[in-house]
């Protein structure tokens, strides 16, 4: 059977493949029975399908998970749908291609993570490398998935990892450049910057931000990742000047008062970690922004930038 | 003998009192014995004196005590110089009237204290109870004579007390005026708010200021009070609403990211506790430029407020 | 027969009570014959009703006035009517909540009009005692039902006097604290701060704003409020200090040029009128926010406030 | 005998000519006679003298006024001294030449005057001639010598006049290319708008600013002019729209709330006095600076324009 | 035949006379056979109109000219439409009325740049002269019917014109006034500060912007009028300080960074261009604005104004 | 002969060494003779000597040049003199140490010019490689010692230099993790970006500032640099997509109005180039603060950072 996105879907045709839960509710039909009702979707649109007879006994999926999907598409009051014939949850080690379903990171996340305890691993600093251990330890498996942003730049599945390791490799460019900075305080303080956002947003693990939470919103996850910091450096006994360092890093790293960080940063490594993240941060928006808008023409006003962005003629 | 202030003092007067060390240091005469050479202050100046022979094992007296000194004024190069033939410090129970030598608090810091306690033996959530004793114990004695200030508002002896029981009373005020305040929290909000201050600024027991701190200048009192505030909750085990509360009051206590607060006020009682606060600093900064001014003039510009102040003279 | 509120009604239900007029319109039916087409409000919503049969030299009821109907509801065109078989004007002495019918300020206007007078008899600075007094009789019966604001804070019939008997609350409370103010200074600004707001905008009776005046817009309550005061110094003959320190009350209880005032408060009482006016303002936008906002979740953006707001889980 | 300026002087030069009184004091000589101490001053400088044997009933002259004085120049403790020998104050029909003493408007104050009094005659508009001439006689004699500013723009002798009138001529050539303006609205606002000035600075009859009154600094001009006017208006019966036209043109002339209008121009007359007034406050301090500094090259900054001024060579 | 608006035009009549073509596609009909499908305008409104058995080989007519229609009005699905009978191009010399099709400037073009033309005779600065010779040249045709903005002030045909024309009168009447400025910069400055936007704006010769250029949204038409002035220069051979000033005039005639300057005007012409600059548009902004509303009315709030306008009643 | 600093002289040493020439003057002695009267720096101070029976003909040796001196260490009216017995202008090839005499780049100026040689030799673009070969010809020499900056950041000899180049370091660190950049126009634009400094700035050969063009200061290096490129771009005959990519690189450099540039960067590559320069000039700044600054301590504020900043105790 060949393959489609949902956009491609017309009626009568045959569907066989993965699609992503939106959303998954029981009711009941006009006899009485149970039925689940679901919005299934791809990176191309949405479709609707029923599945009946469902046990009475068993909850609906849950969103944010991949299904296995086979049927006939139908329409019904001018809409298409999904007559499921045959179904499942996806499982480990399903062809299931994440980035067909939803914007993800263009590396693996284990990759990406392997890349980071790589970096660990080189660290002399001993404290250093407790303190952003404990960090990574208590998100845990949620940065696997975690996106950056509900929407501003690296609002992807994954999009924290990505924006991390792109800012590693950033941080290493400067360390050849500046060789004076501290190495291992500046990585640590790439590592653990952002992980404050774990508890800040809701998301799926589809790297869909669905809100923010209770926290997030009376505190941001500056605040937030000085708070968990301080829980580890008091698990692990750290007390040195590196723990009073991070915290620094942790609170200066969007530079100025008006955007969030009520102290400058006021040490090199501080300093150097705002602008790799600023910079990171503005490359990403500045290639989903040129990606959308042809050769030669300029976007609509980028509300992350406040201005148009033009894609120049010759780079095509 | 009489009672004199240091700016009465002149040559060959006799004198006997309770003076400020200032600064006192160990040098060696032109025999190479010991002396202590000593700065005295009150409130009206500054008077030098050397005390002759001093043990050589012994360590120069601390700044920042009462003493109790006799002696002869003498001119020495042009200027006054005490000849001290007894002295000892100050000692429990001595009659030093603190406020003759530096500016103290209007009440006594045990009275201001015991109001505190009498206010926290009213909380009826426990939790915040415990939170805000916590607090209090971090702070130690130190609170006691602790200033709020370095020169803007209530830069004095015990300031710091001084601000958070008037800020009592004016919450007391409100929460008969808005009675669907939750008492507690403004409370223990009003209690803690400052409390960072503590290892914001480095002073001496006469609520003198002479730095900032390390982690003063890195963090701020707010977040070092919300560090504070979550070892003190994660070793009273408060897990509750009531933590992540006063953390958002410690937080927003400034208002808006241009002071230092990077959430505005999200709740009633952290937008009371904003305005009792800046209402009571401003309060005090008034009163200070209207005293030092004639009724009918103007002050220069008080650099707090970035204006001048008008003495009315009705009011005299 | 019981009493409903307007969202209550349904097809065929007999109603009799007091609603308000929203709109009075008279016209002609189909035969040339006059009619009035109204329509009546509670706080809950509005229904529609014809009175037929309208004497021609009559002119239709002023908009903003209680009125007492009988009648059936009726459906016409799918929306609900009132078919009015009795009506009149509400006279004094009717049993009309005016509280069903608009957002009233929690107090009876006569009772905070007492307030202000008992306020009054206690000065004991003449002059301040005459202009106020002036003030309150250019006010005079719009007081009693002005609104504070058109949408802001206390946005509510008799809004204006809620807004100032807080405040004057406030500030003897605040003059227990700070007893070195001066008492009737600070009350006569409190009193009369906002009085040109009457003449900014145009109110009815049931306190609803429906536009700012012509003077309200060139020139603003405070210049307004200025040039009354002028006029009641110049009438009673009033020439001392007094007149200039209400003057700048007035024209600095804003705060800063920003926000209207072109003079920051210069001496402690315009100081602290501005902080009392702002808290005032903040509590009860803060309350009403509050309110419509359930236990635990966040508001929407309050657009005065520029932030959402929570509504702790533990205050309820 | 020649004419020198203050910073000719030499000693044992004859000296006869008029300076300006800058101070004048009465004192008592060893012998316990009185005498009078007077700095006298031109536009070069400054120099002492004494006036021995004063009557003891007589007071020191007023500072302010040009005095006749003969004498020899003297030296005394290595300072120049005058020795009087016979002075008298200048009267009326003198040949004082202002110029000279202090900075003076280009054009004399009668000029001045005259044009405005013949612009007034011109008015078709009752209303706003009446006020006007209100204002103007609010005004009085000292809109003859007062300056425009302290130190900004016009901080002249009869500055203010100078202002005015050159505001006059701009406000007339506009007249001619937007026909459609109101005319005696335009001039009636040029006229009147900076006369609250003479109420707002203290300055005596050279043009020298010593300070600003209390009602200046506690309302500033605009208010002060404004309160001014509604008095005016009261005595002549003036209750037109005429009257808040004027008021909000007083109140809007600086154009914006950050440099002291709390509303901006809401009409087109009031739009084009903000325009004129800056236009010719910029144009004062741009000819002012430029004639300060050499052609081809750049002044110190100027403070009231935050940058430097070039004068271009090609323009000399 | 009688003359009607579009907006006058009813079914059944007679149309005969000059419309503006808005647009005109070419189509074909139902049987395959070619016909232009024209929105034809006047500033009252638009018709549609399609032109049967259109030449296969032929072009639509370009947009933004005038066309001579004859034919009858008709309604289709509810919409008035002309059935042509008789069209041709307006040619010269046809009496054309532009300002009935679109806005235009008060003043012919013609007439305008006489006036222009004349004031360049009077030049006594050869290199003055020959630069803005230069510029309009580079200019050319285009600035007949140029717009000088796409909503702001003066968007209107030959707006370009009639905004530098007021401005040249505003000049001379400062130089009037201020007689010590250079006459010929100045006016060379006004002549030559926008004509970038010639660059910036696509506009039509209806004076109709449709978009900004791609140099337009990169440069500025204050940058691209920079690079014209110096390639003129170098045409011309001009190297002396007259460059470099009219550099600085353009770079500077918006005063302030925050709208395009990053240079303030440094000399007294260039800050009399800014002030002239402004106060046009500002004049021209404000009679659009009070032309639109009614007397003793306020209007809606201005966009470039930020305000609402006030329309006195006395100037009706 | 040992080899000293300036700072380490004393009266009766014998020198001799390679000095800079700080200002040199030709005057006269008492006997009518001609003599030179110098002062010679290196980086640690300032001596003062003469030298007698100059030349009458020969002008006095231009300021910024190295010069060997020899001669003896005096002392005369308290000052240190240095008397000079034998002097020559260095010469190529002489061992001088120019970092001994004022602040250099650590890198040679040759080693740099052939980095950016190299650069553009990898060029693929031809009209890029065409113009900024262009602008570097037009920079000339001068670019070989030429400062980035009076005070800020790089205030060194080929300051400007060494800004570059780490510049291109890090945009080709860039390019490896943004491959989707065009390469040519982001390292064109590095290139380029300052070179409009060389005519803003009045530098000699030692790198030291004295002063702002005139055209430096009526345009600035943003558009300068401007004018430039498009004389070469005239000269060269480019007129494609990239002369205008290029044009909005330099203006948008600065990133905001704010800072001088009237445009943001409004593509990927402008983006790149503003936060690679702010990166460098920021890790430069904060490295020379840190190195003034001992550890565990904070430096006074910073002026262009407007902060103090922390030499972490960590680190050393």
């Amino acid at each position: 059977m060949e393959s489609y996105t949902v956009c491609q879907l017309q009626r009568e045709m045959r569907y066989e493949g993965f699609l992503l839960i939106r959303s998954a509710e029981k009711r009941k039909d006009s006899k009485g029975s149970d039925y689940v009702d679901m919005n299934l979707t791809d990176r191309t649109g949405e479709i609707n399908c029923k599945i009946w007879n469902w046990d009475p006994e068993a909850a609906a999926p849950e969103a944010g998970q991949p299904i296995k999907v086979r049927g006939t598409v139908q329409e019904y009051n001018g809409r298409l749908q999904l007559r499921v014939e045959k179904w499942r949850l996806a499982a480990e080690g399903d062809p299931v291609d994440m980035n067909a379903l939803v914007p993800c990171a263009p590396r693996k996340p284990e990759e990406m993570m392997q890349e980071i305890e790589d970096t660990l691993e080189s660290f002399e600093n001993e404290e250093l490398k407790v303190l952003t251990i404990g960090m990574l330890d208590l998100a845990g498996e949620r940065l696997k998935w975690f996106p950056a942003a509900q929407r501003m730049h690296h609002a992807e599945r994954s999009g924290l990892l990505h924006h991390t390791t792109d800012m590693l490799h950033l941080a290493k460019g400067l360390l050849e450049i500046y060789p004076w900075l501290n190495r291992d305080l500046l990585l640590a303080g790439v590592i653990i910057h952002d992980l404050g956002k774990i508890e800040e947003m809701k998301a799926d693990r589809t790297g869909n931000v669905t809100d923010y939470t209770r926290d997030g919103q009376l505190l941001g996850h500056l605040v937030r990742g000085i708070t968990n910091l301080n829980r580890v450096a008091e698990e692990k006994g750290v007390t040195g000047e590196s723990l009073v360092l991070l915290e620094h890093m942790l609170l200066s790293h969007h530079g100025e008062s008006e955007f969030g960080s009520p102290k400058p940063p006021m040490f090199a490594e501080a300093e150097a970690l705002h602008w790799i993240d600023i910079m990171d941060a503005r490359m990403n928006t500045m290639k989903t922004a040129t990606d959308k808008t042809p050769a030669g023409a300029f976007s609509e006003k980028i509300f992350s930038l406040d201005r148009r962005v033009y894609h120049p003629e010759m780079n095509s």
